[in-house]
């Protein structure tokens, strides 16, 4: 199932994702009652999906993400696979959702863009041993782990270089039936192929993650937990579209805009 | 002013501290209607500060926090004064109260304590230029930045070392009408002296860094910034009362216990 959050007429709905955009009348969303971090009735109620503003699909306490997870990419930054997954935050402010902009932010010059499979966990959780992971997670998104590179290698801690304002894209909605083992996972630039791998290839697999982070502190329903990038990442620039792209969820856009 | 959050007969509430602890009635708060982030009334309806439970004084959606603030103690970390400031997150998770427990962390064996002088944001604000920070700060408070120092030492970034639960005590109160150019600040435990600083040894001013933040991303009301420990960082055991005392704001004690 696909849970989309939304605004239609000013008002924000949860609703679950009904068709594909090849059929004739195009996806509709049936608008749940309440919210899909508990049990929820359809309301029957059907928006077309192309009415409707997409937002980021859960709005979570803060983002948990793992750096150096697919050996490729590890390569490409130089050094290899870390011997502990390296677990950074991104703030709430920096998420966005499907079809917003990626403002450039003006301290850096060499923005970078990292697909991402997300993890949202469903409910509130500590210290899950590995055979319970599957009870806390709601389900899949994709997700662009934006990153001013530059900032990166000139600041020890990377609060600035990947938790400034959008730099934390999440979308186009959640995909709750979905093994996470081995997926497909693709970052396009202006419709070019930059990023091509597999989830297959990351070196801690997302139980391993939430074992990893939830030893540590509480993950909330509707929290996020990035699981790394493979090979290709590459910089971003004003003007650009963005897409990322995993098998059996979808594509997550955005455009890359001078900051207001 | 003083401004505490508290929960008394299962609601909660803002108030406004009046009296010293030495007053003969001891201090009361007059609960705010409203909250503090906008102009606000004083009901006039008063309670004993002892009746009540404070909790920590702010919600905050994200703390950031700056390392190595003080020479000396970037001296006592080995290295020195980075060049640019070092930022990282603390989530919602890890804040605590006043009074609250500090759980152990299992995966550590050395916990420090860390006294910090801590910026609550008044107003959302980005991009803050140096003459206008005083603008977006409601006042002051106490922290305590609880470090796993194995762990901060074994990963590369600290988002487990630093960012456990309970890894975050705020409070007792806000201080509102507070010049934090130059206040003492000590730490204790269990009634012994640790840490004794001055906020005037900062190497980096409140004003510098809220525009270095800033400079990346969007603060929120109620948001925090912990401004780095002065020397004398050490281990905490279980069972030990820490006390994180500043000049004009008042101490924050918590006592550390075995994770349940």
């Amino acid at each position: 199932m696909r849970i989309a959050r939304f605004s239609i007429d000013g008002n924000v709905a949860f609703g679950v994702v009904e068709g594909e955009p090849s059929d004739p009348d195009g996806p509709v969303l049936d608008i749940i009652k309440g919210h899909p971090f508990a049990e929820f009735e359809r309301s029957g109620k059907k928006v077309p999906l192309d009415r409707v503003r997409l937002l980021p699909p859960v709005l979570p306490s803060k983002v948990v993400a793992i750096g150096r997870n697919y050996a490729e990419h590890a390569a490409e930054m130089g050094g290899g696979v870390p011997e502990v997954p390296v677990a950074f935050f991104k703030p709430s402010t920096a998420v966005t959702g499907p079809g917003d902009p990626i403002p450039y932010p003006p301290f850096s010059q060499e923005v970078h863009h990292e697909a991402e499979l997300a993890v949202v966990i469903g409910r509130m959780c500590r210290e899950v041993p590995r055979e319970r992971v599957q009870d806390v997670i709601l389900g899949y998104t994709c997700a662009n782990d934006v990153t001013a590179r530059d900032v990166q290698r000139a600041e020890s801690q990377w609060a600035r270089a990947k938790g400034f304002d959008g730099s934390c894209p999440l979308g186009p909605w959640v995909e709750t039936e979905l093994d996470p083992a081995d997926l497909g996972i693709m970052c396009t630039v202006n419709g070019e192929q930059r990023q091509l791998g597999r989830t297959g290839d990351m070196v801690r697999s997302v139980a391993d993650l939430i074992t990893h982070i939830t030893e540590a502190m509480t993950l909330l329903p509707g929290d996020v937990v990035l699981t790394g990038t493979p090979a290709g990442v590459g910089p971003l620039s004003v003007g650009d579209e963005v897409a990322v792209t995993i098998e059996g969820i979808g594509t997550l856009t955005n455009k890359v805009i001078k900051r207001g």
